[in-house]
C-alpha cells in the first residue's frame, strides 16, 4: 500500500512529485525537450513511429503509446502524411501528427493501428503509404500492428507466409493476404508483431516494453497505467460473446462509421 | 467464428462493410455530421463532455471515449478552457478540443480524465474549472473521472462524504478531500463514478455504457474493441506487483514527466 499523505498538496500526490521533480531537472538540464527531440538528429533514444490517418481508431494507437511513452530511451512520433490534424474512425475525436511521413526515413518501431473499414481498405490500396511502410520495415528492428493494421501491413507485402492475427470481424481476410490467422492478443513472427482488435495494443505495448528494455520495466509500465483489468462483462472476443452480441457489435460499428 | 471471406476487398472486412454502408446511409440522408452535431443546438444524443487540459494522460480520455462513442444516441465531445491543441503529460502527443468550456453550458456526462502532477495540481488550484465542473454536475445525470480525476472533482468540492477511488500512487489524498478511498476498477456513489488509474477507465466506459443504453450494448461494446484483456504480466495494481516494481513504476512516471 502507499505511504502517509504528506503535509502539502503537493507532497501527497506521491508518483507525480517525483514527477514534478523530474521534469524540473529535465527543463534545468536542458534535456530533450520533445519539440527538440523531434527535430534534431541528435537524439540516442530508440524511435517508435506511430502511423496516423484519416478514419483510425483512437485506441488502437494511444493504447501502445501509454505503454512504451515512459519506457527508458524510448521517444514515440506520431507520423501522418501530412503533419497535423487526423480525424478518428468516430469523427469525434483528432488527434496530432507531429511529423510528416517524407520527413521518416528511420524508426526502430513501426506501429500502424487499425481503422474503419474506409479508412483501412483505403491504406491497403495506398501505395505510397506501402512504399514507406516498406522503407521503414527495411531498417526497423520491430514492425507491429493493431487490429486491421495488419491487414495494411499485409496489404503492402510483409505477412506472406507468416502467422498473424487481426481485429476478429478481418480474420477471414488475413488468407488473402497470404498471412495464416493465429489465436492470441498478439503474435510474433520474426520482427514483425500484429495485435487483435484495439485494446490488445495494451497487452502487445507491454510485450514490446519488454523486448526494447526489460521485462522489469514492462511491470513498471503495466502498473504505472493501473493495467489491472476486470470488465464487467466477459464478451471481450467472438468465442466468449453469443451471436446476438456479435451481431450487434457489427451494428454499432457500422452506425458510428464515417 | 467469422463468416467466409468474400470476393472482394471490400466484402471481407466484414463489421466494417456494414460500416461503409451505415456511413454511405448517414451521408446520403444528411444525418448528424459530427461537425452539424457538436454546433447546432438541435441534436437529441446523450452529451458525454471530456474534459482536456494541458498535461492529461491520453489513455485516460481515450478509453473511455472509445467504449461510449458508438453506444446509440451518444455523442463524445472534447472541451477544454480553450478550443484546439492540448499536449499530453508526455509531450508526444496532442489531442484536439472540439468545443471551449465556456461554450458548453450542459452535458448528460461529465468525463474528467487524470494527468501528471503538475497538471493535476494545477487543475486542482483552478477556481474556474471548479465552478465549470460543478455547474455542469448540476445538471449532468453522471459526473465521472479516471485516474487522478477524481482529486479535480474532489478539488471542486464533489466528493465530500463520498467512497471513491483514484490513481494508486494518489489513494492516500482521497481523505483530505474528504472522501473515503474504496477499492475496485470503478467506484458508483450516486451519480458519482470514480475509476482507478489510466486502464480503469476502460471498465468504468463499460458500465457507463450500460448505464447510457443497457447491458446488452455494453457487451457488444466490448467485443467492438475486443477487450478481452491478457497482459504478458501480472503487476497493474500495488496489491500485486513488489516493491522493486512499485518505485521502478513511480521513476519511470517521474522520467517522463513534463
Amino acid at each position: 500500500m502507499d505511504a502517509e499523505p504528506g503535509g502539502t498538496r503537493r507532497g501527497v500526490l506521491r508518483g507525480a512529485v517525483t514527477g514534478a521533480l523530474g521534469a524540473g531537472l529535465a527543463v534545468a538540464t536542458g534535456v530533450s525537450s520533445p519539440a527538440v527531440a523531434a527535430t534534431g538528429g541528435k537524439d540516442a533514444r530508440l524511435r517508435v513511429a506511430v502511423l496516423l490517418y484519416d478514419g483510425i481508431t483512437a485506441l488502437d494507437a494511444v493504447g501502445p503509446y501509454e505503454v512504451l511513452c515512459r519506457v527508458p530511451d524510448v521517444r514515440v512520433t506520431m507520423v501522418a502524411r501530412e503533419r497535423g490534424r487526423v480525424r478518428t474512425d468516430t469523427g469525434e475525436l483528432e488527434l496530432v501528427a507531429e511529423r510528416a511521413m517524407r520527413d521518416v526515413r528511420r524508426a526502430d518501431v513501426l506501429l500502424v493501428p487499425g481503422g474503419s473499414q474506409r479508412a483501412t481498405v483505403a491504406m491497403m490500396e495506398d501505395t505510397a503509404v506501402h512504399e514507406w511502410i516498406r522503407h521503414i520495415h527495411r531498417h526497423s528492428t520491430w514492425t507491429t500492428s493493431v487490429c486491421t493494421g495488419s491487414l495494411i501491413l499485409g496489404a503492402a507485402g510483409l505477412l506472406r507466409g507468416l502467422p498473424a492475427t487481426t481485429y476478429w470481424a478481418s480474420r477471414p481476410y488475413l488468407k488473402e493476404l497470404g498471412a495464416t490467422y493465429t489465436p492470441g492478443r498478439f503474435v510474433e513472427a520474426g520482427k514483425i508483431i500484429t495485435a487483435a482488435g484495439v485494446s490488445a495494443g495494451i497487452d502487445m505495448g507491454l510485450h514490446l516494453a519488454a523486448r526494447l528494455s526489460d521485462e522489469n520495466v514492462a511491470r513498471a509500465m503495466q502498473l504505472a497505467v493501473e493495467y489491472d483489468p476486470d470488465p464487467p462483462y466477459d464478451t471481450g472476443s467472438p468465442e466468449k460473446a453469443d451471436e446476438a452480441t456479435e451481431t450487434l457489435a457489427l451494428k454499432l460499428l457500422a452506425d458510428a462509421a464515417r
